[in-house]
């Protein structure tokens, strides 16, 4: 069975908007949360020294579904799972759960990246992160 | 023909990172900008008073695509079209240009709410709203 | 012996800036971030229901002096001490650490407010505050 | 007379807390907002290639007082004053005001640093860029 990477998270005071709940946007950034934690999980960095360059991941699109609001200092579940692997990207879900119940379903598409001299260029995945990624691809 | 709404964003240093551009979570920040700009040109506010409750319209969803990475001190375009207008909700895309070339592509769907004690509860769009929207609903 | 109240933050990638560091207005952020650790920690909220009103604690002013950088992934100790109780206000220091270096001081000064129908009112400290926070201030 | 620099800024809805008010985090970003348009007013950036590296300032310390509250869509104006210039450092106050009421005031303190290959070094401010700042520098 296909591994999924959980990380909890709490909802900051600076993470509200004036209609009392975590403002849309900052969904994102929960997003990158997980996707940072995994990779950390795995001995490897979302912005990594490779080849006397860096390895970055781009996103080259994202997506929120909002069913129900998060509050300041609820602890949410953050649960990805990765959907699809091609030769230079990677997608993946994010769920957050409020005490178990799914009340936001998350999407991005990014892409393997090597950044040189301020330029990023793509690049087929390492198969060294492919390993370590194997047991959170799916069958 | 249908109107689209246009305003200009400065990138500020605040919303880059370490990659040396702008934050993906801050495009939907972005998409915000001309939303609320969008509402204040029509005399309105996404968080107005209504019938002794507060008018609101919290996101069902909301996604982005990016083309090219926009830079500190970049002046980018904002564009809204409004592409669905249903009974309680509105659908629009955000198009983001840089002198003039689409750089990043979003959508975003929310519905119209009454906000009373700290309640949500959707509700039709007002026809006094449906009214201002017109010249830029789609025919 | 006065107590300090310690938390551990992790630096996100969101927080950084172009110059590769976190961005300094995000040192308040972690400031808030401990301070509502605290209350956490004593069974309160910095915004709570107290007498059919909101309990809250607006900020009269705050500063930080920058010694050192902070870079993505690292983890930080956020370290708060309670220098000076008024009758109505609350003024403390945050300390944050790197490795037990302390690479970056700030202050706070609050006031204890009740927030009734959007207009605050500073009002004297609850005793039931006082004393969970008593074991924290300063003799 | 020493000259101001002045810049109008609104207020965003996901500057606002759920507290209904612009997070005090915030201020420092429209510290930074006024801050960089007095830069680029001058033909600068905070952030510029200066003989094969960049010119940058990061921030020693920096400090608000709140005195009103700032809501969704008021419009603001900032107001720079330089109250200090050393050799290598700059030191200016930010007055916020609504409809003329000064209802925020912040000072911060930074230093011209070259940035290298990662590594900072503080060096005097060059001559061209005090010659830019003579008609702000107190007398």
């Amino acid at each position: 069975m296909t591994s999924k990477f959980r990380v909890s998270k709490r909802a900051e005071f600076a993470e509200t908007d004036m209609a009392g709940i975590v403002h849309f946007s900052n969904y994102f950034r929960y997003m990158e949360v997980v996707e940072h934690a995994f990779f950390r999980s795995l001995g490897l960095s979302v912005y990594m020294p490779f080849n006397e360059a860096m390895l970055s991941w781009p996103r080259v699109s994202c997506s929120f579904e909002y069913k129900r609001p998060i509050r300041f200092e609820d602890e949410v579940d953050l649960v990805l799972t990765i959907t699809k692997v091609g030769a230079k990207s990677l997608t993946y879900t994010v769920d957050i759960l409020l005490e178990e119940e799914a009340i936001a379903h998350g999407t991005s598409k990014m892409v393997c990246c090597l950044l040189e001299q301020g330029k990023m260029k793509s690049i087929a995945i390492p198969p060294l992160l492919l390993e370590k990624f194997a047991p959170y691809l799916p069958r």
